[in-house]
């Protein structure tokens, strides 16, 4: 393994040259080999029999019952809803979440904030630090075509972006990202926090728009109590480190976190004012295994992988031509909707192997299954379209334009 | 949960109408949303810590190393190479194979096969069963302009494959899919096998092509040992299925399988003619981690997930921007490339966690690592361009036009 040693290369001539100005590849060769966009699985009108697999379907039915769900419990408890559009990668998505009332929605990546900003959004959140020239020089360029805020844990990094803003003539929002007990990113609660604040503050180019605090991993705590514990722990962090910053004469006008698994909590605990859930307008077999009770909305499994029935070697055995290229499996394998007796085993790169029940119904060769994926973000960023289906009927193809937008 | 039932709906009207032919959605949609191609990373002589992440970065000594150390070494064995494409999914990676001396690749997918043929690739074996009739369609359609030939495990599946090689004028080479252990699709070897390939061999419009026997659990058995008892017990199965052919006075000229982690086992048994091995041209942590002995070529680490450290909120923890959007952890986490003290321990959607031992060189916020995805080919599959490096520079931009191609 001689040869790794180069790969950074010994000078660095050339770095930085070309910031935010990626051109395609010579003509010929994209010319020859084609455009990596795949064209859509179905055509408008198509029965979900017709629909080409695998392919990524949405019921609009429960799309739409989860949209207008959320967005009413959220109005309810007085405030902001801005749902995480990491879970959909689609600016159809987020109109319908923007019309039903929601002031914005959060993105992860620059290149995903730019794709929701050409698909018609106004207000983005970056709930993430955003590190490196290019992309800073991206994110202020695009604070002039829409509302761009985003998250800061570092005071080089704030830095960074007060230059890049300054450098773009943009103004920034930025928050300071706590850690409330993820234990990824963030300060810590408290004096780190204050002073990350006021550096902030203190920049003629950004403006000190308040906190970030999500706990990712309580959304998947299944217990209700556990849930509630967690919340309450990173309540009491966020109060304490938004008085402090209040005491200092600074203003806090948003806290922002939350997500599906989570979001009463915070709502109900008074320390936040704006809350970011994402993966409720899909549902998925992880978050369906959490425990609710009769407070929370019933959310309903909008999104499904079409799978086909590839070969029945063994009446025990059914193969679908949908494996992980098709289906994340990395919070569990995917679920056979409505099909008693039918479990995924095993999903190889582009298989999975179905267990089929002694007595259950067993699916033809050719048969069509809908799977419920194991956890919907990274599978919606394995598909270029959402087929959408209504009454049998696919009634609209959205194009996922944040698909493979990472960066 | 009540608006699901429909989602099949009542009636089949327009099913089969429209096969083969997707458009594209409303042109309307697409311009205001944009592609769902992303821009390359980076641009030809840029260096690697130019290049924006995450970035999937392929070296191009180590591979040029591994592409031929492998075709020399099927060489010598007297057996045709015919790599297995799904692992990279990229035709500029498949005529550079071709070019060392393969015959040709496998696919998995008929749209992966297309974007093959549509790069220049004259000889494609889909090694998988192809079921419905719209991908059918294509695949006879395709067998028009190269050489094509594909698997079956199923006389019903036989009968639909000749209706369409008839119906687009085509001939389709069949091979029959033999189950030597993997317990995934394929009938059993023996009998099953002798039947379906004379049901094969008196359709006119298909010819009987040979066998196909992969092994696919027994590539990642950690010891030689292991991998070779399996491969052993696969190719008893396979002669005998073969002898069984030959008496009945059919010829079979291929057998084809094997993958990077047994294919000298295959080699050396007799039974095999042709060796399908595709993550050779990469490795990945998982191929890393398999004992080999002397007899073995090295392969070399050749692909990377370049990440940007995005947070260093703890002496002991770094935060990179590539999650698993960007590296797919189905097969263990990435390692973190000639960094020895940092271990990638946690993977959510866009951010990887890295612990810092007490005493390594800790990585500065900003820094550029580089690291080693568990799996190869669900990590390619993420991504929209190989940014190949030599010396330091990007030296070429490759399109990795089947990406998504995964029906």
């Amino acid at each position: 393994m001689a040869n790794h040693g180069n790969l950074f290369g010994s000078g660095c001539a050339g770095s930085g040259e070309h910031e935010g100005m990626y051109p395609l590849a010579s003509s010929s060769t994209l010319t020859m080999a084609g455009s990596m966009t795949q064209p859509p699985p179905a055509r408008i009108g198509d029965s979900l029999s017709s629909v080409d697999t695998p392919a990524l379907v949405l019921d609009l039915d429960a799309f739409e019952h989860n949209v207008v769900a959320m967005a009413a419990r959220v109005h309810a408890t007085g405030l902001a809803l801005r749902p995480h559009a990491k879970s959909h990668k689609c600016p159809e998505v987020a109109r319908r979440q923007v019309d039903a009332g929601a002031v914005g929605v959060c993105c992860q990546k620059v290149s995903e904030a730019e794709a929701m900003v050409r698909g018609g959004i106004e207000d983005v959140l970056v709930t993430n630090e955003i590190v490196g020239r290019a992309k800073l020089v991206r994110l202020a360029r695009l604070a002039g075509r829409a509302r761009v805020a985003v998250l800061a844990d570092d005071a080089a990094n704030v830095a960074d972006l007060e230059a890049a803003a300054a450098g773009e003539g943009a103004r920034l929002e930025v928050l300071v990202e706590v850690d409330v007990g993820a234990l990824r990113c963030g300060v810590a609660p408290g004096a780190s926090a204050l002073a990350l604040a006021r550096r902030i503050a203190a920049s003629p180019s950004l403006s000190f728009a308040g906190l970030h605090a999500y706990h990712g991993p309580a959304q998947h705590l299944r217990s209700t109590e556990e849930r509630h514990a967690a919340i309450a722990r990173a309540a009491a962090q966020v109060k304490t480190t938004r008085e402090l910053i209040q005491a200092s004469g600074l203003a806090c006008p948003t806290v922002t976190g939350a997500g599906t698994g989570t979001f009463l909590h915070e709502a109900a605990s008074g320390a936040w004012t704006e809350l970011q859930p994402g993966s409720y307008v899909f549902m998925d077999a992880d978050y369906a295994r959490n425990e609710i009770d009769s407070r929370w909305p019933r959310f309903e499994h909008s999104l499904f992988v079409l799978a086909t029935v590839m070969s029945r070697p063994a009446a025990d055995r059914a193969v679908v031509d949908a494996g992980l290229k098709a289906s994340s499996v990395d919070s569990g394998m995917p679920l056979a909707w409505r099909r008693a007796g039918l479990e995924y085993v095993t999903a190889s790169d582009e298989h999975g192997v179905l267990r089929i029940a002694a007595g259950a119904q067993a699916p033809a060769l050719g048969e069509k299954l809908l799977l419920v994926p194991g956890h919907c973000d990274p599978t919606v960023n394995l598909h270029d379209w959402f087929v959408c289906m209504r009454k049998g009927r696919v009634e609209e193809l959205w194009p996922i334009t944040a698909r493979g937008a990472v960066w």
